[in-house]
């Protein structure tokens, strides 16, 4: 179980069509192969497992920068996680937490949005419910996870 | 078929359970009651729709004010929509439609996050897809509704 950095061509996308949460993010990437603003093979924000040559599990990861930091204390570089997704017949085996983990391994904060059903899980990796703000997290149920140092940021009143 | 504010109060977070998506949004507002952080009967972002005296329909709208305006051109204040749902006996009514022609009766441009499988309601709705910009939109699908005279921000090169 090992994972990998997914590039961004025709099979991969492809493959990210058995997955639940296809959305806009991946009919642009389609475009953008079709009308050659990408190059096939050009690193994406995904990552995912496999299991022989049929891709299983995958999450995108991306670095926001500290000035749009609005939860972490002090304000910093940090990751906001989303799509962690393991298909129906590859579920609790284990692909999930070793996406997260994969993911807490870069040692910076970590900020995802959870579907309700799944804070459990999220609990178990080590992810704390924040204090929810209307003016910054309007419809998401964000969770976050702190590395040695880093603490939620303190609300401020609106 | 009469769109309402809703109050919060103990009654309206226990119809709220009913929704599929109730989240920390909910709960955070249940423990401000509990501590007395918020009255009992004051406002809400949530709107929604009784049938006799069941809550059957309900939206969340929330003005965002310009300074974090990132969709709209010229930028300007406008409605963020969320947990637009219908309770399953009374879906294919009218009541989704209902809320929304409501909100849109600001006359101020809307954005909402949807779930691929309502885009088809949100484009009879008038709604369109933004073109998809990952350090913005991250794993949303952002639909926005333009009232006459406002149209897409363009994309700034990242």
């Amino acid at each position: 179980m090992q994972v990998e950095r997914l590039k961004i061509n025709y099979k991969t996308l492809e493959e990210f069509k058995k997955f639940k949460e296809y959305g806009v993010q991946e009919l642009s990437m389609l475009e953008d192969l079709q009308e050659n603003i990408i190059e096939d093979n050009c690193d994406s924000p995904f990552y995912g497992i496999y299991y022989g040559d049929k891709l299983v599990a995958r999450m995108s990861l991306y670095e926001r920068s500290a000035k749009y930091d609005l939860y972490f204390d002090p304000p910093q570089n940090y990751l906001e996680l989303w799509k962690l997704e393991v298909l129906p017949d590859y579920q609790f085996k284990g692909y999930g937490k070793k996406l997260v983990e994969f993911a807490k391994s870069f040692g910076v904060p970590i900020k995802t949005n959870s579907r309700m059903k799944s804070k459990e899980f999220w609990e178990k990796m080590g992810f704390q419910t924040v204090t929810y703000d209307m003016d910054r997290d309007l419809g998401q149920n964000p969770l976050v996870w702190y590395p040695e140092g880093v603490k939620e940021k303190k609300q401020t009143a609106n």
